[in-house]
């Protein structure tokens, strides 16, 4: 990770801003492969959408001149109820990888969930964030069922040994989507830089683009993987509420709503359309967390009322840390936090346990008297 | 106030036309202030959306040779049903500023509502204003919270002196909104124009535009207020039923249903959306009036239709302003009011009191047979 | 009237296709005329969108190898149940005028509706349109209230002399809107082309594109006038079901669903949209016919399947009038009743009695179990 | 059919990529003709529109190791649910033509619906595709009534002589539809290529694209037809669901729940849209297929959970063909077929039998609480 911090590009007054200044700065390949989406691409603009979509209606004149936006989760204090999303290969976007992106997150308060693709390895990342330990956000590690269970309780065991808080086992990803903008990109892995952290056979099935990736998991496998760690264990890529409740049921520890970025099913509901009924099936027996095209602090407040307990943010921390490494990813993040803030105080909640959904309207026309 | 009237630019066929005037003679810097929003503007356009989408469904064969678009307000006479919304700095926009924009209103029989960060002394204005009395609307004074209630106080009492007729207490802006457009503008207030009512502390924290806005007021602050003035107090930015219902508990005397156009909080829904609700909450208990995108005498109608009984326009005006100072302003409200008067005969209805939900009919496909 | 046939422009493959020939002939003026809406265009626009809107659920393995696409009406037969609207000053598009209009109509079975306001006699009209008369559809004449009713009488009787068959009362321009197209545009009268059934006071006013046009009536007047009457009596721009409600009451004839193509109120319904609850409301009491972007057979099948006996066509004639006289109207129309009778038996209606809504399903995402 | 295969395109990721690859290597008449819509493409653009407008709502952690894509249909194996839809005159497209399209999707496990204005024998079709015939799909033979009961009687014999499986009868196509592409193209048959397998009569009136088409058969000629052929008849061009009772009531073995990709009824709604009435409708008396707009694995999921047994693809197999020949064909389903395979194993769905309605959410709001 470099010395000293980059400077910002000019003009970035939000993070959505760092998308344009990625874009100049990365070659084609890594664009293609942080870019990319599934089929068409529906996914993933509606995930966007979704969140335009919902409308506030604030309340005024409550006592906000303190707004505070720490939560707890898993019997931790969270600072801030933003986590970066575990994404693979980060150093493609910035030498900073992973490590930069884990210290800015922490700087702000943020999570960090690494990857098991990550091109950094697990204990390097670790080691780096646990340096200075007051006020960061929780450090948790994402991972796919490799091909054998052996090789798969190993990976948990490091994690466990460096001191991660929690496991987050992505459901979502059991077949690997060829991506059209990769293909026609001709993406290929640079020289130098890798999954690290998983066996050599498993790295180079998942950095092949065209194979199919690791085992699908079932919930038999959950419950084998529960019964063998002491960490919290979360799903990622839950949308439909017949699996939330099966979850609850299984005694899993929390939920993150996603459809991977659009990543992988395209034509898969937004996930600002899918909270709502998750949190109804949940019914508060196990915490929900959400990711997909948050990239304002409204969407982020959107989210908290409808359920969530906390946001993870995905490509558009990757912009920032292409535009200007750690720098940029404390910055961007600093940036959303403050929207999250001034977008509480504008609402009447000077916590985030007070937001509910009477402060949204889903976008529609207004209800007139129809008995004309 | 200049001496002579200014010429009507050429073309300007209705109030919105005046828009692009507008932004040909402002510079850079004042351009960027005014026609700001927070956020990505959903709440701004949504303003405007929201009118479009309302359909008229007109009666026919009614007596409306005489049309009159005249109310009652506080006890009072309203001419028309139109006030000039409180918008900071007029003198930005032109010469004339805030004297200009109320003799324009005053001579169209609208009302004008002065900001507490006008940029003209709230005693000339009243003192411009009262030189003819006959057949204007009425002058009313907005109000921010400032940093103590001593200074707040002062501001009031030299207002009831100034003989104006009712406070507006703005509640939606309890945290100011970096404006992006205003940021890359880089705008900085020019010499000689300032927020001159206020004390010198408030109107420099006010003015450096990266600053939080005042004390951010509660319930409680309202009932001091109320209790301190023989004014009509009314609340601007209320949207949320809840809110309603606590200011007619309170005995408030009026609301004004606002998201500020869009400059506070980006995606709080827009007013069209919000007021058929806010009417039923208040059922008639205190007056509703409705701001954010009218630039249309059909906007105004449904508006009233759907329960406001009177409309404030902001932007558009300032638009006038600055292309041809008082006489833009006097003939954008004078395009306005005949839209105005042309529909309501249009739809049947030769009062205001006419009017109801009845006429109206928010877009929907048709309702058809369905049992195929 | 041209003695020989114009050609038709090549490539008209439907009757919108006259829309497009008819700018690269007439003058700016006359275009403007012609195609001016009211206020932003809101309702032209709807107009079209609502038909579009909603969708054939065709019946297949009906018996339809010959389809038919006569009707009655007022106890005489309709060979297709299309009209020309109701346009004033015909001959500014083109020197055919009303003549070539009406008698292009005539040759196609479908009615002609003379409005008050036309370029020729309405004794000329008729007398063209009578010298052959057979298979022709109805002729009509279309009234606003004048100034006093002595005058109005006067053109009643008028009509009657000249065996007009039915009254068409407009009710929906009680107030003449300026249209901005026609004021960008300077549109003045030509020399030679003029209102010259009305009295000279009449016309001019009517003509100064910026005066009031005549008195407004009440259901007053419409006594009044059905009493001085014995052809029928249609009201024209009816879109309140109450207002159907009271038409029926006085035993008025027959209504149009009508926003005057978007000529007058900017935001009333589209008419595809005011039909289903108008045709509900008058539960068969009397004929209900419509207009508004009515410009393909299918248009044609949802307006009669909703329930209208006939459908008026406007300003898609005066395009092919403007391109190619009579002979453009009676091809446009031939493209029109071609298109329809196809449609017909593509739905499985032999006749148009076969039509309901059973055929018909607003644009609507599908109905899926949504207990998910 | 040519000796050795064609190379495929660059650049061809998805079977829509083709349409591009199509339009350059086709000439106008060629492409006019197959590209063609009726009306304004209304129901051509509502297709595929209604299939992105569903979303999926997947399941995870199901055990989908091995997904499978067979199913059964008049007791005979389907390997994968596809279809090639009847279409006339594929040599038009290349000269491989009918051949090299039943061959490509025998290869591929699809099946082959003959059109019986096919520019190839249908006696050699049936020859090319019965040399191989492991693991191939269903091959049908798609009918239109002729002009007598003798000459489509004698058609259906030979289908059934030459061991077509079964018999589609299109319902949909009463009248022919003038299509404006093709007229604007001036499109003419070239030398060559024609209905081979209409009597010369019958294949005249059908190729002069202005003439009508054939007989339109009610449901007597249904009974007629059943009573006197031992194949399962399917009806194809069905979207009513009370059409689709009938159907059921005279044991029609099948129904093709189409609109002839918008060439016919311009504003028929999108079969997306009917599908789930019609599977309401017939409650699983008789099988249900579905053809329009289906260019994605996804789309073909969704048809299937909406209750479809298969899918018929049209136009994007003709591109296929049109850019590389049958090897064009069979690489495109095959990217379609492998889209399915991944889309099921994504939602969780090992089999088709999995899938149903469940899996689906129409796009609409999330929905909130709205009791504010
Ligand atoms: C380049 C990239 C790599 C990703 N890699 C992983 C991964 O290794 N594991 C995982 O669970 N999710 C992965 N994701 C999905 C993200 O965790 C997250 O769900 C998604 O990016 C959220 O949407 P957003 O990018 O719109 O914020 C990846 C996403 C991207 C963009
Ligand atoms: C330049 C500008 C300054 C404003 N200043 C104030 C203010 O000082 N006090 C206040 O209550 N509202 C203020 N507003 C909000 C307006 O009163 C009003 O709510 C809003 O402009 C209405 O929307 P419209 O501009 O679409 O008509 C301001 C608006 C603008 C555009
Ligand atoms: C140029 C023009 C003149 C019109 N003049 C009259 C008129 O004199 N009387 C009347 O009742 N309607 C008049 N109308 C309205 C038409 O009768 C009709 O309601 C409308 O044009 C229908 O919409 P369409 O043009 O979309 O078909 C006029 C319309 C146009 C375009
Ligand atoms: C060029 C062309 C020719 C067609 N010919 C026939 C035909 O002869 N018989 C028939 O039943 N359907 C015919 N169809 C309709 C198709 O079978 C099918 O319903 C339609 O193409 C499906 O929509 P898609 O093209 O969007 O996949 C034809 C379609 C096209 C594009």
């Amino acid at each position: 990770m470099s010395a000293t911090l980059e400077p910002i590009p000019p003009g970035i007054l939000s993070l959505a801003d760092y998308e344009a200044a990625a874009r100049q700065r990365l070659d084609e390949g890594a664009w293609a492969y942080f870019s990319a989406h599934a089929g068409d691409g529906l996914t993933r603009r509606a995930n966007r959408a979704a969140w335009d979509r919902i409308g506030l209606v604030p309340r005024v004149l409550r006592a906000v001149r303190e707004v505070r936006t720490d939560a707890t989760l898993f019997g931790r204090p969270l600072p801030c109820p933003l986590l970066v999303a575990p994404m693979a290969l980060q150093r493609l976007a910035h030498p900073d990888g992973e490590v930069g992106m884990a210290l800015a997150a922490a700087a702000q308060g943020a999570g960090f969930v690494l990857s098991s693709q990550a091109s950094t390895l697990l204990e390097t990342v670790a080691a780096a964030v646990r340096r200075d330990d007051s006020g960061r956000g929780p450090l948790w590690f994402q991972l796919y069922f490799l091909s054998d269970r052996a090789a798969t309780l190993e990976l948990v065991q490091r994690a466990e040994a460096a001191r991660y808080e929690a496991l987050v086992l992505t459901v979502d990803a059991a077949v690997r989507t060829p991506r059209a903008a990769e293909q026609r990109a001709g993406f290929k892995l640079p020289a130098g830089v890798g999954m690290v952290n998983l066996p050599a056979s498993e790295a180079a099935s998942a950095g092949s683009l065209g194979a199919l990736l690791a085992r699908a998991p079932t919930w038999d496998d959950v419950a084998w993987l529960k019964a063998r760690t002491r960490l919290p264990l979360l799903l990622k890529g839950v949308l439909h509420p017949q699996d939330a409740r099966e979850a609850a049921r299984l005694q899993v520890d929390g939920l993150i709503v996603s459809n991977h970025g659009g990543r992988t099913l395209d034509s898969a509901i937004a996930t600002a359309q899918a909270l709502p009924a998750m949190a109804d099936a949940v019914a508060g027996a196990l915490p929900l967390l959400v990711d997909g095209g948050v990239v304002r602090g409204t969407d982020a407040l959107k989210a908290l009322a409808l359920g969530a307990r906390a946001v993870l943010v995905g490509r558009p921390l990757i912009w920032a840390l292409a535009s200007a490494g750690a720098a940029g990813v404390a910055h961007g993040l600093r940036l959303l936090r403050d929207e999250l803030a001034v977008a509480l105080a504008q609402c009447g909640a000077a916590r985030l346990a007070d937001l509910d959904r009477s402060l949204l309207l889903a976008d529609a026309p207004p209800l007139l008297g129809r008995d004309i």
